[in-house]
């Protein structure tokens, strides 16, 4: 048993940009589909499929580069963590790098990235940075 | 007459730094080199010196590489900018990537990092953060 699934899917991503990698395999769960999705509407990662394995099944994630295969994802930090969660109020969402950046929240109204989280006035738990 | 002299000092910082270069010169000014010397307490820069060139100085930064020269400085943000300046209250003091970064900012203190403002318990204008 994992004690935090969401750091190791961020882990995974992490050290699969940096070695350049095509795609990256992560055990799926619910929560993690939603976290692969914003990755995808935010511009971060090429695209997901989700692979049967006939156990849990697998996030499959194409990570994504530029030209001169330089990072599109330049960062990603963890944030709330099992045995510290953190959450914020609907006046407390942080901005990252002033926008370069974006938090994803779980909130009330499900996953979603700061700026929806601000528009739709909801706070939840601070899963991670990604810039 | 240059319009945001600290961004031209940030965007050399950044030029040399993606460059590998082992020093950037900047022209000098008194909050240049309060901005240089926290880069040195932080430890983004490895020195600076100020050098005279019988006009208004330079400042002379060492920039700052890791064994394989990975740079020290992932990135460099202008947060207020003459045309729109950023304020923040004493309680509204931003964290720049959860700690992982840092803040500058001017206060009635002097310049100081984002922790040493909220240890002063003072606000001011956010210069820029560095990460």
């Amino acid at each position: 048993m994992m004690t935090d699934p969401i750091a190791d899917m961020l882990t995974r991503i992490r050290n699969g940009n940096n070695a350049r990698h095509e795609t990256v395999d992560i055990p799926a769960s619910n929560i993690k589909k939603d976290i692969a999705q914003i990755l995808l509407n935010e511009g971060f990662i090429k695209n997901f499929d989700v692979i049967d394995d006939e156990k849990q099944g697998l996030i499959r994630v194409q990570l994504k580069y530029g030209n001169n295969s330089e990072k599109v994802i330049s960062g990603i930090k963890r944030i709330s963590k099992p045995g510290l969660r953190v959450y914020v109020k609907n006046n407390e969402i942080p901005r990252v790098l002033g926008g370069l950046g974006i938090a994803i929240l779980s909130t009330s109204k499900g996953i979603m990235a700061d700026k929806e989280a601000r528009k739709e006035k909801v706070g939840g738990e601070v899963l991670c940075y990604v810039w």
